[in-house]
């Protein structure tokens, strides 16, 4: 601020952006990772935190893509604005190629620019009479999203959760999954499978279960599946597998983690027709209309790309991908194991999720930078239930991996 | 919907959304085109109406984008995440390139995937507390984004307003530019200049004149320059070449048309850290709060394109190509006056805003589109105001804009 700046507009701040008590988690890891780089300029730092994809994007993406590029210089290749829900060629490819066994088809798939963004349009949908439920631990940004729009009460210290918030405790103790019986009835219900940060990817039983306690309170599902190709066992890859589900579920879902999208900015939400507010009118026409009026589509390049990842080359290519970040988790998994620690997710998922028995996870998380230059993230920034946990990411270059490890184990060994 | 459908959830439909009256005003004129051509399949539509577009994007600006696709197969090219504000490079090239002459630095500017997201952004920014008001006619995004967010009160059939929103009438009377003195005070004012629909740039003066009247109110303007780049007289292009705006305003601004990024998706938004909430809190706190939490930075691919329109050789490619389009407003204006219409806009601007006394806009749209074959705007779709205009946009290639004049010159001259 600079110190001459004394007047001040009548506009009140917004009360909900006030009941925020922090910023962003991630931008707050970013901070702490430059306050770390100011104190030890010559850090080797090795970043399993935020998790920021590190592998190249296949070629035979990027080059559709700079194909695409030089064609908008072209008279018979340019093209203006699309369809604010994503060019229909991407849409049937989402349906066809992620939704086959299901009757979801392209003009139920909205395209963006990923899922973090959609997690704020759907909160426009939803407005601020809703009440929500959420995982604890989970995602900050449906908690955020929630309070930014109204839909909470204030934070409140003693517990670290905010009022008018249903967080559904997700630990090791009920095999990361509520306890259904015992949660009230919201409108909304987050729901993010393979789990961030616990890495948990949801049983068939499981989102059965879940399925039928969003039908019988009348419940709306936001399944998020952003990690759902890391699955390697036979858990649901979308919530719309389990019957019922399309009258109760808004699937979101993202190329970031599974194809490096990352940068490139691209992801869907899935709105079924079925899906009907307590009026009997049709959510996806809302849905339609936020989309309308607050975004305009994801940029034409990054739909040529995302039409190029569906492709079987793309999906064989990607798949190679997935894989280097899969031999990361083992690694991590085992060198983690082997010092002593419990651990839980990774094999659904590119995070692990790991228990510091007793001990406060932004400690853990400034022992292990200092100690070790990894940053990680601290569980409690997921939620209240993340305490005494650090959420790792497997999203590295190999070597960097490697040596994370090697580090992480002569640190831990010798403590 | 499907006929089965007749299970429902309990969860209310958004009061907010209920508000709204229509579809958002643009994907209707898409679907008046389509119902044209399902009844006339072999119509030769020539589209001046939504403002998309047309020329190519000049090739240095189409490579950098290329290559930059290409280094993301690298392992030295790749990224992932970039900045949640924009890319450092591009916030200072905006701050360097368009406002060059005032202290708006690069910390102060969000790079964005559009204005018309931004403006969804902003009102969450706001949120429903705040009064606001908009210029009549004005790009619908502004009301339907204030009424998404719950801003405002029902809408009003007898007069086509909603509750609780200032219409600020800027016609011909006014020289576009509404009677200050008759105006309530509002938390928030929406401004656009070079306007649209009308066209109309307002003068140093005029904006002065704003700036005081906010001043004196303790308002916030949020001024669009979407179309700055079509000023050719001295009118400013930019609310930050008044003197005191950055204590009131926030400034938003897109590359889609000024660089033909429509469908590549790059915006921006200025907020001066000198702009502060009636409690003193900056305000650029809670926007780059919402921006971490709600959006994630546009596509590297565009803002790689962004910052290769910012250097001296895109700067002046583009002015080639912004060349072509006054040359068809040019023509367009000369023709509806060589008609004997009355026009406005198209110096600074690349609308033209055309009455029709007393006819229905839309009566006049119809008209046109079945008697011509060119889509044009109904004036109404942009407030009450708007009635007896259509708006004609000159974003054609030039020979269809040439075969458009033709046609509207011998359908009214004839009739």
């Amino acid at each position: 601020m600079h110190a001459s700046a004394v007047w001040r507009t009548k506009v009140p701040r917004n009360p909900n952006l006030e009941k925020l008590q922090t910023t962003y988690l991630f931008p707050q890891i970013e901070m702490k990772k430059k306050e770390h780089l100011l104190k030890n300029p010559n850090a080797n730092l090795i970043e399993l935190g935020v998790g920021n994809t590190t592998e190249p994007i296949p070629k035979c993406i990027t080059s559709s893509m700079a194909e695409h590029c030089h064609r908008l210089a072209t008279y018979e290749g340019y093209k203006g604005y699309g369809d604010e829900q994503g060019n229909k060629d991407l849409r049937e490819a989402i349906a066809d190629v992620m939704y086959k066994n299901t009757s979801i088809d392209g003009t139920q798939v909205f395209v963006s620019d990923d899922a973090q963004c959609d997690i704020s349009r759907l909160q426009l949908l939803f407005g601020s009479v809703v009440t929500m439920a959420v995982q604890d631990p989970c995602f900050p940004a449906y908690v955020d999203s929630g309070v930014t729009i109204g839909q909470t009460g204030d934070y409140m210290a003693s517990t670290g959760q905010y009022q008018n918030i249903t967080y559904m405790e997700c630990t090791s103790d009920n095999d990361f999954f509520p306890r259904l019986s015992n949660m009230p009835r919201t409108d909304v219900i987050f729901f993010c499978s393979p789990n961030n940060p616990t890495g948990h990817a949801a049983s068939r039983f499981q989102l059965e279960k879940l399925v039928d306690f969003a039908t019988s309170n009348g419940s709306i599902i936001v399944y998020d599946t952003a990690y759902s190709e890391f699955i390697t066992d036979d858990s649901p890859k979308s919530i719309y597998e389990i019957p019922g589900s399309k009258q109760v579920a808004i699937e979101i879902s993202s190329f970031s983690k599974f194809a490096g999208f990352t940068g490139v900015r691209l992801g869907w939400t899935v709105v079924p027709t079925e899906l009907l507010y307590s009026n009997g009118s049709p959510v996806i026409n809302d849905y339609d209309r936020v989309v309308c009026t607050s975004f305009n589509g994801p940029s034409s390049i990054a739909q040529v790309g995302g039409l190029a990842c569906l492709t079987p080359q793309g999906m064989k290519e990607i798949r190679k991908v997935i894989n280097v970040y899969q031999t990361n988790t083992k690694l991590l998994i085992h060198t983690l194991t082997s010092i002593g620690f419990q651990t839980y997710g990774g094999t659904n998922s590119p995070f692990v999720w790991v228990h510091f028995p007793g001990r406060k996870s932004w400690d853990v998380f400034a022992e292990i930078l200092e100690k070790t230059n990894v940053i990680t993230i601290p569980g409690l920034g997921f939620g209240p239930a993340g305490e005494e946990f650090i959420r790792f990411s497997s999203f590295a270059r190999p070597n960097s991996m490697q040596q994370a490890c090697r580090r992480l184990k002569d640190h831990f060994t010798k403590n």
